[in-house]
């Protein structure tokens, strides 16, 4: 694995949906093509004159690769770098607003594609040489592209046991299913997808077998997981068998940890080389992909800003070709802005400075990560799992503060930026009293929104874990028919945005609710 | 008209296809609204840290809404304005890269849909008051979510009889048809459009009715037409009666110009008022839209740049509430540079001053529109229509020099960015050998495709007019079935990028081409 297939890839085109496979290339941009040619006068586009543009230049003032980033105290790197951006530069350079600000190609920025295809290639090693870039809007437009290229009406979707609701909002409407499947702190269990897929046609004789999956592999949201290598060799195998598409939707691809010890907060510390940083990443889908199964969705988001509104696909070209077919009369190209000034940095960065960049990013949220961590252990007792005899738990578990009630377990999330608790509901006289109501269907579902509201009047704002309860039909609303687990609820906590303050005072009300609560 | 309505508006929910009656608000954004609560701690939403942007501030140089442009010499006009947006700005500031580069509203930018609101007020006069803005990136974007709206399979949009190919190139895959109706140079006639959808049942036993209507309305795109208020009046009469929706794709709308008279270029000249302006503008349908049937696509890519990537909707809330949702998963939201950009400088403009810019703005298209007229003039001779006894021709003719061989009519366009010219083609005896062919299907169309081949090896890039024949099916792919005019051709001429000599020179060489094909 790993090493650059020769072999013929198999024909994947019987993954395109009706949609897709009617689609063609734009008239208009085919004509596009002849103004290459030398001399030639166009009077064919209707393209604004550049002149036109109010626009004359943009300067920007952004941190330097080896910026040293402080989360104790986030301020201004001293030396900032000063660049600019003109619309007719007077020499030679690599961007101009003359051309970032009109109409572009579909496909992207043609040095951000370069960039971005050189990157691929260090960092992810994909395991075939011709996979192409696309450039989109980020990965939610992305996400929203692959579903519409795949999926068919009353297709059940392949997701983790409890999977991001705004990638489902895509394809409910459409009237597809998810098709959940059991994770543990790996994330998908392969051997559940394996069973899943075997006996689909025993337990779903009305649906087709699913053929696409949709994993967020690093970090998992809201999961907080992580897959290990060998885990995405097991289930590549298994998507090969069953003839399955990965979309591996990968925002916190950067932002990898090491284990989290109670109340031994990493400090900023020495921080490693780019070339450490990198060997230290999980491989990515792509260097098993000898197939071109794959496609990869790559975000500037989370680490540079959710606000660009930028991202590329990393796919075989018959992916990549219809997605552009749908991305030139659907959003036509991201915005000139956000192509220009991110291609600006990351030139003036280089491959390795942005490397640096993502290492140094990741010892922030590392930081923070180990701040909610401690933060929860400063206002529950917290007591390895293997050290207590409680069902199912994994990683830690928060006691009652002075007491041997068990609250909530948790595994600290090696990557991205979430800690997802598992919280045991039977401690809870509300929670019996919910259950032992005969028109309460979903107890679980009930007694984590009633908590969930406590907090909220407390002031303390986190996701309850039913949000993240893939939806799989009309008849599955039970916490018994949806496969829920009996006795247990979730709550979602992020620890990318707050100060160590701010976390400690949510976990104190936290904490405080909940004894509250114990009472009920 | 044009008075606000008080009448309850109808119900249009009957619109809303599957797909978006199936939609629902995201639960994940619904969360987000409980973080305005004072003193909430939030630990919900995946935001990254805002000083893990790396982008401390942006500075614009752009041109004062005052600028004086000159098309003969397009250069810098001499004083440009020079302003900052910062991450964490020292005084009070409307933006900030903090807010604009995180996470934001799939609304839009607060500020810029209050200012949207404003200017539509201001300028179009909707006869509804509450009317709402939607933020979207571009007309493109926006014209695919209206799609994804309204449009089931098989549907059939009613659209002029020739129409923007990339419009109808996000319905074609979708399995929907065009309903074109005949245009004069007013644009959609409304008598054909009465006709059509009175007698639909008895021409398409087998199709609904069409419920939804595409136009571009100013310099229609390839037509050139620019609808006068007593037609859209007439159009919009027509709609009501029969149901139809009307989306109002206006990217032109501040492109109008005069009258064209031969050798008569307009020069710079003294600059009309801000208000002079406006009552120059035809009304847009939302002021004759007393009913909430229209959806306008409002656009800042011909008026500040298309590499934006930014415009919005104006319609009434069922529609913008169901493309919000769209747009929180599809887009989510247009790129937060844009959004800043544009809205700053539209708060450094203010209303006024944009609308100067736009009266400058559009003062450089008319003479680029007056060149390329002049071009025409010089290098065929041209006579007016009424002149000569040409069945069909309206506008000018184009004879072939010193001779009396009609070449193409055109009516001189009084808005936007084209020319659409009417080839004689009996002329050719190319087409009448095709004519003559009997396994040439469509002979009109091969033969307009041989001149394109020699025009562009003459190195004269222009667009043939079968780009935007609307496809209704395959059934109707001949001259006759398309209902194609016989013996006539025609090509699409941009005037918006070239300069006068490159437009004199694209004429000189499509009169050789022509002189040559007459021979062939």
């Amino acid at each position: 694995m790993g090493s650059v297939q020769e072999s013929p890839m198999p024909d994947l085109s019987h993954h395109l949906n009706a949609h897709s496979r009617a689609r063609h290339e734009s008239p208009l941009k085919a004509i596009i093509k002849y103004m290459a040619v030398d001399g030639m006068i166009s009077v064919a586009g209707g393209l604004p004159h550049s002149s036109l543009f109010p626009f004359e230049s943009v300067s920007l003032n952004s941190y330097p690769a080896s910026a040293v980033l402080d989360a104790e105290n986030p301020k201004v790197p001293g030396d900032l770098d000063t660049w600019t951006i003109a619309k007719h530069p007077t020499s030679e350079q690599p961007l101009n607003l003359a051309t970032s600000l009109q109409y572009g190609d579909g496909r992207g920025e043609a040095g951000l594609l370069k960039w971005a295809r050189e990157f691929t290639k260090l960092v992810f090693q994909p395991a075939y040489e011709d996979f192409d870039i696309l450039v989109n809007s980020g990965n939610t437009d992305a996400w929203s592209k692959v579903v519409g290229l795949l999926c068919e009406a009353g297709d059940s979707i392949i997701c983790e046991e409890y999977s991001y609701p705004s990638a489902q909002s895509n394809w409910i409407p459409l009237g597809c299913f998810a098709a959940p499947v059991k994770m543990d702190e790996d994330g998908m269990r392969a051997d559940a997808l394996e069973k899943t897929l075997a006996d689909w046609g025993i337990n779903h004789p009305d649906q087709r077998r699913p053929r696409l999956m949709y994993l967020v592999p690093v970090g998992s949201n809201p999961a907080g997981t992580t897959m290990r290598a060998q885990r995405r060799k097991d289930i590549y195998d298994i998507c090969v068998k069953y003839d399955v598409i990965i979309c591996e939707d990968d925002p916190y691809c950067f932002l990898q940890y090491g284990d989290y010890e109670v109340e031994a907060t990493t400090t900023g510390g020495q921080p490693g080389t780019p070339e450490q940083f990198l060997s230290s990443l999980v491989p990515s889908f792509l260097k098993f992909d000898y197939q071109g199964r794959v496609i990869r969705l790559d975000t500037f988001s989370k680490t540079l800003a959710p606000g660009n509104r930028l991202g590329y696909f990393v796919a075989n070209k018959l992916f990549t070709q219809k997605l552009l077919e749908a991305t030139q009369v659907e959003t036509q190209a991201p915005s000139g802005w956000s192509q220009a000034i991110v291609f600006g940095l990351l030139s003036k960065w280089g491959i390795m400075g942005y490397v640096q960049w993502l290492s140094s990013l990741r010892d922030q949220y590392r930081i923070r990560r180990d701040w909610m961590c401690d933060a929860i252990a400063s206002k529950f007792d917290v007591k390895p799992a293997s050290s207590l005899d409680i069902p199912g738990a994994e990683g830690l578990v928060a006691l009652a503060k002075g007491t041997s009630t068990p609250i909530f377990s948790f595994v600290p999330p090696t990557g991205g930026m979430f800690i997802w608790t598992r919280f045991y509901l039977n401690t809870f006289p509300a929670f019996q009293k919910l259950r032992a109501d005969e028109s309460c269907k979903d107890p679980e579902l009930a007694c984590e929104d009633a908590l969930w509201v406590d907090l909220c009047e407390a002031k303390v704002l986190l996701i309850p874990g039913y949000y993240y309860i893939p939806w799989e039909g009309p008849t599955k609303a039970t916490t018994k028919s949806r496969g829920g687990e009996a006795g247990i609820g979730h709550f979602r906590l992020a620890f990318s945005m707050s100060s160590k303050e701010e976390m400690n005072e949510a976990l104190s009300r936290m904490a405080t609710v909940v004894d509250a609560f114990l009472k009920k």
